[in-house]
């Protein structure tokens, strides 16, 4: 099972208290971190998420709310003393600057902080449960999105069946995995006969700071649940093209084209103190739409 | 008048609500920000203090907790399209710092920044309102202190005398000054006879991070209000003295050595949820402590 878990939604500054972009993705085993607001392990705090289970970090691109709280959630991981890896996958430039971060302070991490360039379109990350791949965006500055595939789930056991067929319970996890069942004496139970297909595994694409481009449907088509930036309301095309975002309309037709299940919008401007706009507007287009809400969790 | 708040009072990390270390000192035409933890721009949009204000801002020593919310207020005024001048008092490296953050983000910013580093105790600002010194802390890196002097406060005018003797209200501001009145007819009038002594201007001290130093007394000597961190309780000297910090009965001697008027304590484990074993602790040495409370404004 995958969930999505808001921590910031807001674009450039804090406000009304919504926080810069941040979201962690879940499984029951890893959690893994996109993007990093100002504030994001304050959040992570007050939403009771454990920073232990982070395995991975990706940030989409260098804009400062969208990564200006990885150098103090790194620093807090290691005054907490942590041992386990972090897999940081990020622009280049990023790897420099908190080195030098950490050398000002004369400091090092208590933890291997393995750091990955973003470079072309490619699967970055390859961990028990999910795969990840990244995929360029259109933004001022290079900026990359981002698809986690979840790994095929387990095949689920027929419990009617297994007992007939007298299957020992030991040999479960082998069935659950795909082998058919050989009786001592040599009969094949095929594995068809006892088990129930699995869910499909789900997929979630988030795309971050980006125009409107179609050169992305390409790498998110069919996902589950898409993240799509909504920085403007349909009216502002103009602005947003000019400032390298996406309207409402724009991330409505975005979700269609690439035949998401549902779409989900955050990258609010400070101009609105409320979101039902945005929500009407990408609803008009796209009906199963749903505001990034901070502190709300969405199941992929 | 002078009034410092305290917009971060933890160590390290955020905790129980905590954050970490910034304060803001404002005087009725300016204002001054000292240390700029993670978040610190949250917290001045929450106490509704401009930042259109903030002329300088002194950052005391380059671990994270004191300055990782730096960059984030510089480019939030620029978003908000300021244009007065900021000047920036810290140590020597934060330059290239900002200079790397900005360079990825291929950004400017719409106001200058002033730089200036820190190099030995001395006069650093002298503003309309206020100079500034710093002088040197003793901590794990290099660290500075800071006194804020009120410039001398403008003498009373003593309404009954001036009516007595005539003095037109058009000369008000040269006497504020300290200047006799000379009368059309060419008498003179001396100015102690016309106004009432000033109240003497006030200082403010900030001690951040360090370790129990009596060479800072000849820096502090006689402030108004002092602050000084208090990161451990009594029992944990060694402790304090291995990781370059004070406890709460050091804070308390400095603050009697000194001859300060009040003493102000922060700087906070976060392995203590409530803060009165700190208040307790310091107060048996030095009666006149309070703590520095996220939110609170204290009249130096």
């Amino acid at each position: 099972m995958l969930t999505v878990t808001i921590l910031g939604n807001n674009s450039a500054l804090p406000a009304y208290g919504r926080n810069p972009t941040a979201q962690v993705l879940q499984t029951p085993e890893e959690s893994f971190l996109i993007d990093c607001g100002e504030g994001t392990q304050v959040r992570l705090l007050q939403y009771k998420i454990k920073t232990s289970r982070i395995s991975h970090i990706f940030i989409s691109h260098l804009h400062g709310d969208h990564y200006f709280g990885l150098i103090a959630l790194l620093s807090s991981m290691a005054l907490q003393n942590r041992q386990q890896p972090v897999h940081l996958h990020a622009p280049a430039a990023l790897e420099k600057l908190i080195q030098l971060q950490l050398d000002v302070a004369e400091a090092t991490l208590s933890f291997p902080l393995h750091f990955h360039a973003h470079e072309q379109a490619e699967i970055i990350a390859d961990t028990p449960t999910v795969t990840v791949s990244c995929f360029p965006m259109q933004h001022r500055i290079p900026c990359w999105g981002f698809v986690f595939t979840e790994k095929k789930n387990l095949r689920k056991i027929d419990p009617v069946r297994v007992q007939s067929y007298g299957v020992p319970p030991t040999y479960y996890n082998r069935l659950q995995q795909g082998e058919d069942y050989i009786h001592p004496k040599g009969t094949i139970v095929p594995n068809s006969e006892l088990t129930i297909e699995a869910e499909p595994p789900k997929r979630y694409a988030y795309c971050g700071d980006t125009l409107y481009t179609e050169d992305i449907l390409e790498h998110i088509r069919g996902v589950d649940l898409l993240y799509h930036e909504t920085t403007y309301l349909k009216d502002f095309g103009p602005k947003a093209e000019k400032y390298f975002h996406s309207t409402t309309e724009q991330a409505g037709r975005i979700a269609q084209q690439c035949g998401a299940g549902r779409l989900l919008i955050g990258h609010f401007s400070s101009k609105y103190e409320t979101l039902e706009c945005y929500l009407e507007e990408t609803r008009a287009v796209f009906p199963q739409t749903e505001l990034a809400i901070e502190g709300a969790c969405f199941k992929v």
